[in-house]
């Protein structure tokens, strides 16, 4: 069955994928009025695409990253190996299909992968803002997104789907711009965070903090605080991962050393997380890290509303997915999620995929993912009628 | 029913109790044999006693610390309020009941309470052992707790019982020692760490050694590594309580600030975790930290051998308590101890309580834990049958 005005993308078109730039405000007109009350100008965001965007301008999804995530969501960049983060969901004949659909993923405000954030220059000062750099909420980072999918002459997305901070965005766009997505797809996320959620945060900020090359955010053009971010991310790792999948992963196996016992790293699983620490160092910036994670903190959704008013009059189809091990965003979040929608009249399904892989399995059960996005999309695009084979 | 030879100690024992040292071996006769081979002299064990010991010397019950416990369990000290650690359990006419039983509690080997560890004086240095401190195991905490005993004339204790690492050593005793003890209560704990437990405590590491102040061990006498021990017990203090227990005590209530945004702590849940960790720099010693966590991680009661050689032989009874909230230590690691038990031939019993306060529940559900274990005890000491209520 040929679809109309859809064209078709090449394998091939996923093999140089470039990261773009678009540009809003300027200090003279105000640019972006933050949650806070406080402007911000120029706002930089970068932006990757992938697929066509079809003459109606109809067929564009918009994916949203995690914490630590970027613009780079899939294909690999030319003299890199590396593909984006969520490569096994996009590309040809993939759950987020780039030959059926204009594929769009941008670097959140306040982050380090091209769009305005602490490590930006401010024009005020000409040095990077570090903690001059205003506080933003996930509404803030959907209102940047906002302009980006105007700028690129959008006017309704068939769909915005992320995990775990990029969910919360999804809600962000549900309860801001209803009226601008035909599905929204919330993965392994919350509506607002526990504070054992909170807490996990805290402490990263607090490991940084320490550091005493942080300098109150002053570190840029001089020694980082790496120490402090790579402790931050280990504590992150052991919540991405569960109890059971670390077992698999590494058992008690203990590394092959001769060094002398010096609280060197004995067990395979101490090697892992400093590891990923330290590489976590190399491609992230402190402060967007101490920001990031307090936008996460603060969000929350409802805030003493209910669901029927912030959810009203939107059509938008939503899939729920969670994962059984997720212990950092426990399935009864994304059940609370499944509650409001109900509550507001919103037509939505709920699924919880069985996986060990905890929190990590927004990025790693892709094949189940696959299956039950790619089914919802087709009928969030094409209008078909939704039946939550999962619904609750 | 007057039972031969217990001394009845009044309330006001309990009033004010004293730490005793107790100092073995000196560098020309030897001194302690670690498992790592290596021989450590002079050791000297901090330790308190409540109660009073009867004539047949048959009254004692031997306490073990968790982490970052000491040798005061009970009672206060003079010119201070804070009673000791599990001071619900201990005293007249509590679990560990003073008016029958001599309760004893020591500093483990490694730890900064009072017992020979890494900020002692190392008599070859004339200076702090530091990171010349000796690696040492579970099993050499546990000896010496063997050798205070000796040095007490207690030949069989009724009892030896704790919780989490505490626990580890009570698993220990019931290896080495078993005619030594006539039972043995593990509360929370495991026979070895999974690699999350591992995980955890690494980050914990990873934050002290990165701390500047740590300067490879030698800080005595200069600043404290406070920031990095700060953040390494944030990190246990999250993993001590659940999801519901943080919901109740916090929620994602804010505090009171008027503070401009620098990342200063909003929630209620950010400043408690500061305060906490703050708290603790002022009484624990970060090598310790470093040589206990190792000892908890090394920790492997069967290590590839079956339990039936294990514990054979032993006539002590075992009771198992876990709770159900607590992820830190699940309760699939006591049905693991209760399983070796049962293979070994030992009469175990199995509780677990039904608690919301995660791994920190086994301080806190001392009414639950009083009615199973001055139950279990008094069997124990009796000779009265044990009938497990829960048993798996």
């Amino acid at each position: 069955m040929e679809k109309k005005g859809v064209l078709k993308a090449g394998a091939g078109s996923m093999e140089a994928v470039k990261t773009q730039y678009f540009t809003f405000g300027d200090l003279a007109t105000g640019g972006l009025v933050l949650d806070s009350g406080e402007k911000i100008a120029p706002v930089t965001i970068a932006y990757e695409t992938y697929g066509a965007l079809n003459s109606e301008k109809s067929n564009a999804v918009l994916i949203l990253h995690a914490l630590s995530g970027d613009a780079h969501a899939a294909g690999s960049h030319a003299q890199e190996q590396s593909p984006g983060w969520w490569d096994a969901m996009i590309g040809p004949g993939k759950a987020f299909d780039t030959g059926k659909y204009f594929v769009i993923c941008s670097n959140v405000l306040g982050g380090c992968g091209g769009s305005t954030g602490p490590s930006s220059i401010n024009p005020k000062t000409s040095r990077a803002y570090a903690l001059d750099f205003p506080l933003i909420t996930i509404n803030d980072m959907t209102r940047c997104q906002k302009k980006l999918i105007e700028h690129l002459g959008i006017e309704k997305l068939v769909s915005v789907a992320g995990g775990s901070m990029g969910g919360m965005q999804v809600l962000s766009w549900l309860a801001m711009y209803p009226s601008s997505i035909k599905s929204a797809i919330p993965i392994a996320t919350s509506m607002k965070h526990s504070p054992q959620q909170i807490a996990f945060n805290e402490v990263g900020r607090q490991a940084i903090i320490s550091d005493p090359h942080w300098k109150s955010g002053n570190y840029y053009g001089s020694a980082l605080p790496a120490k402090g971010l790579a402790v931050a991310r280990m504590i992150g790792h052991i919540t991405y991962m569960s109890d059971t999948s670390m077992n698999e992963k590494f058992g008690r196996q203990k590394k092959n050393t001769t060094e002398p016992f010096k609280f060197t790293s004995d067990f395979e699983v101490e090697g892992y997380l400093r590891y990923r620490g330290d590489n976590f160092v190399k491609r992230f910036d402190a402060n967007s890290y101490l920001y990031i994670t307090k936008a996460m903190d603060n969000f929350d959704l409802l805030e003493g509303k209910g669901p029927e008013g912030l959810f009203r009059g939107t059509d938008a189809r939503v899939l729920v997915i969670a994962f059984k091990s997720d212990w950092l965003y426990p399935a009864y979040q994304s059940k609370d999620i499944v509650k409001a929608c109900k509550r507001a009249g919103v037509q939505v399904s709920y699924c919880e995929i069985n996986s060990t892989y905890g929190h990590d399995a927004f990025l790693l059960e892709t094949e189940e993912e696959t299956r039950l996005i790619s089914h919802f999309l087709k009928k969030a695009f094409y209008d078909y009628e939704v039946t939550g084979r999962y619904e609750v």
